[in-house]
């Protein structure tokens, strides 16, 4: 845990200290939960965004894209059950005015027994040596089987009352338990009262007329509104998927985890329309397909695995996560939810409109079964960053920091090194610049040892490195690094171009992720 | 007048009919001033993105792009000005409870006064037939100046109220004028109020606790607050550049003209740091720069002008605007304006942080100017898009309508059809879409007869038409058309990807751009 902990310290110092993520509005001490993306982060979110939007629309025939407004008529959120039920149960301290999500303190309650436990572990551990035997001391110690059986039993309480939207059982729970305000100690409590998460603002200027709006909390609603708009004027045929990609907004109480869970976010969400019956195909085949998506970029086959979901939301009838290896141990990164046809007959009956479409084959119109694919821009952002960041024994007791991003994701793709900055070292490695710079993003360095300019780019993901020296002069050629291996080859200037774009560019990985 | 009103309107209804632009959250009747882009709007708007990203940051070695959070801490707009400054004068008519924008109350008076001098006019044209000299008239006619006089009077005296903040006087003018409430004919009005146009919203849950956020009325202060962060982590030397894409929100009380003023809507803006003294060179290399972009796509040099502007903002020392010839005239597309110090002195203010540069070659630090590009993403898309449709004379008494985007920015470069659904046809076009698909956007269709399917496609802005017939089974070869000159030709099947490819590659646009 102390490790883990440490690792993902690494990720958010690295991540700030190479352009990648900066703390929102920094220099007026930020913002919680939000977050800006720098120099290279803003390219490595674009590239991610723009490899799922080419495996998604431009490789699929029956999938198109669309780019709905942030802004959607407010009866949107009635029919599609956010605004009844998007909550999160919320307490106050009656005493100290602060307010806090009951299932948190509960939780954190929960947390701390576990720590506990962990306790015990770490003496038992140092008490036996090389003898102990963590599962079997787990399973028997009267002391940790205690400790387990009440976490498990306040867990299940917890969500039980959840579940049954019994509120006033959380709060009889929190003071059975003798939960303080963790700020001032004080166990003067209010009642739990749901909190809807969604962020509001008033379209228009007077009172009378202003429409109450929210900053939609998903995309996916943006292309079911649009389901018609698209079938007729794309005259699209079912099976076929809509696409889109855009922020969505969320007013998280307790919002952590850096970039894992944020007030402001970007969805990468696809709804795929079929014929009612045939979801399970569907499901299966979007299951697979996706997961070839993330395996195709190399992250490491052991850091993926499929969370099936047995108990349901209400709109769904199977649903699966693909989860990831955070720094923080496995977490949801995608979700494929098998959706019936729970939100175009809530619009249909919101809104007063047929939303049904009219199969040729079938001759009779139905309202389309939806089968969706939905991942989180950001939290694939961390996932590929936090991946790549390693620290390499060189051995001789060095070491060497390095990004390892997959090449086709990298902000910038080669850099360009004079040995030196003289004789023409800087005019021939701008002319070479300029020659790359129409494919892909170059950058150019000459300060400092050409040694610690590797090291300045292999932190930063660059793939490439170019150095410029005397030879280069007479002979056209120049020396190329790959930063993964740290291998170097002479190659001619005029070879470059293809030998970066065969690493780098967007077609190659397609076609691997196609022959997965 | 009543011509540029009807050919808008075609550009209205063509957007929606061919997939580009639908009201937004359509089922449910739409929100005022919002609009979703469709699948083959989403795919448009991309490509003008990413061709401005391009041009802008792949092309300039000092250069580099960022993606700030919409959501700022809310003294980024107290230091920027905008919540002291940016509102709309409103007032509200006591009878029908309607608020109004004053400003535009008393505008739309002068065009009425405005269209009786047209009809007079018009009356004069008709009375001389072809020795009727417009100039002349509108200079002698009596009843015409006195027209005249009394609108520039009115606009006079209505821009220096609001210069001076003197709301009181708008009101006395509306009084004096007599203007009643459109809908009700009421003249019992309220006094003038400033109202803010950005939209609020609530960070946090409890009322104590809550911040108050704005969505960002601009992107640009997204890049003044994170000038150090990336200054310093890109190791950036003056001049340089941070660019950016995103969403920026104003509440417009009266939105109109379909997606050229919207409440929410896309920005893409550049900020460039420069040292104090350099700006009007920069000035003129930007605006100079800015416009061969805009050249570059082809749309005619004639329905470009600048306009230079004479009052300049507070924080300006020099500003133009790229104005473009949209359906209903001349009107502002992209701005470039040099800002001097003003937003970084007002951020290091109001943070109490230095946001200095220490100049090597100065050997002293100082606060940048800064010269900013500043152009609407959806303006964008309606210059092209309107400039691009037309409906052309094919002699006979018939006619076409086409949609002539520039190739590298049309939704799909090519549409595959076989000519007719049998013989192995439409197997052998699935094999050239999947060959081509790797590339570019294509797509398929193989309903009605060849000719109604390259209207559609003209219509669609597909710039190419790739024809399977029998003899392509024996040798190899297609029809490719082209959609502007309708050309046919006959090509190897292996050559249709070079061939298209030089026409939409963004590379080769990129470098027309960099030979203007």
């Amino acid at each position: 845990m102390a490790n883990q902990d440490e690792q993902f310290k690494k990720v958010i110092s690295h991540a700030k200290e190479y352009g990648y993520i900066f703390q929102s509005s920094e220099i007026y001490d930020g913002l919680s939960a939000i977050y800006d993306y720098g120099q290279n982060g803003a390219e490595l979110k674009k590239n991610i965004r723009e490899y799922w939007w080419k495996a998604m629309v431009q490789m699929h025939d029956n999938i198109v894209g669309i780019d709905a407004a942030i802004f959607m008529h407010p009866t949107t959120w009635k029919a599609s059950g956010h605004v009844d039920a998007f909550n999160d149960p919320l307490i106050d301290n009656k005493d100290s005015k602060k307010r806090y999500r009951a299932d948190v303190l509960v939780e954190d309650y929960v947390a701390k027994i576990e720590a506990k436990i962990d306790k015990e572990v770490a003496k038992a551990a140092k008490r036996f040596g090389d003898a102990f035997d963590k599962e079997q001391f787990v399973a028997t110690n009267p002391r940790v089987v205690k400790y387990q059986e009440e976490c498990s039993a306040i867990l299940k309480r917890l969500g039980q009352s959840l579940e049954k939207e019994d509120l006033a059982d959380v709060k009889a729970l929190i003071e059975e338990l003798g939960i303080a305000d963790p700020d001032t100690g004080s166990k003067n409590w209010t009642d739990v009262k749901q909190f809807n998460l969604m962020f509001g603002t008033k379209l228009g200027a007077s009172a009378e007329s202003a429409t109450d709006l929210y900053l939609r909390p998903e995309t996916a609603q943006g292309i079911f509104v649009n389901f018609l708009n698209v079938q007729k004027t794309g005259r699209m045929k079912i099976p076929f998927g809509i696409a889109q990609t855009g922020k969505a907004f969320r007013n998280e109480i307790i919002a952590r985890q850096f970039i894992f869970r944020m007030r402001e976010f970007e969805q990468m969400e696809m709804q795929f329309f079929i014929k009612p019956g045939t979801q399970q195909e569907w499901y299966d085949y979007w299951k697979k397909t996706r997961l070839k998506w993330h395996l195709s970029l190399g992250l490491g086959t052991d850091n993926y695995r499929f969370h099936d979901h047995e108990k349901l939301a209400h709109y769904a009838d199977a649903a699966a996560d693909i989860e990831f290896k955070f720094p923080f141990g496995f977490k949801e990164l995608e979700g494929i939810h098998s959706r019936t046809d729970f939100d175009l007959n809530q619009h249909e009956q919101f809104s007063g409109k047929k939303l049904q479409y009219f199969d040729p084959e079938e001759s009779k119109s139905y309202v389309p079964y939806v089968l969706e694919t939905s991942i989180g821009l950001d939290r694939m952002f961390l996932a590929v960053f936090s991946n790549s960041l390693m620290e390499e024994d060189l051995g001789d007791g060095k070491t060497r920091t390095v990004l390892k991003l997959p090449a086709v994701l990298a902000p910038t793709k080669a850099a360009i090194l004079p040995l030196i900055k003289r004789d023409g070292l800087p005019e021939l490695s701008q002319k070479i610049m300029n020659e790359l710079k129409w494919d892909f993003n170059v950058t150019y360095d000459e300060k400092d040892a050409v040694g610690r300019r590797y090291r300045r780019q292999d932190a930063a993901g660059t793939p490439y490195c170019i150095t410029v020296d005397h030879q280069s002069l007479e002979d056209n050629t120049v020396t190329i690094r790959h930063r993964d291996s740290m291998e170097q080859e002479r190659v001619a200037i005029d070879d470059l171009r293809s030998l970066i774009l065969k690493e780098v560019d967007v077609r190659y990985w397609l076609q691997k992720m196609n022959d997965l």
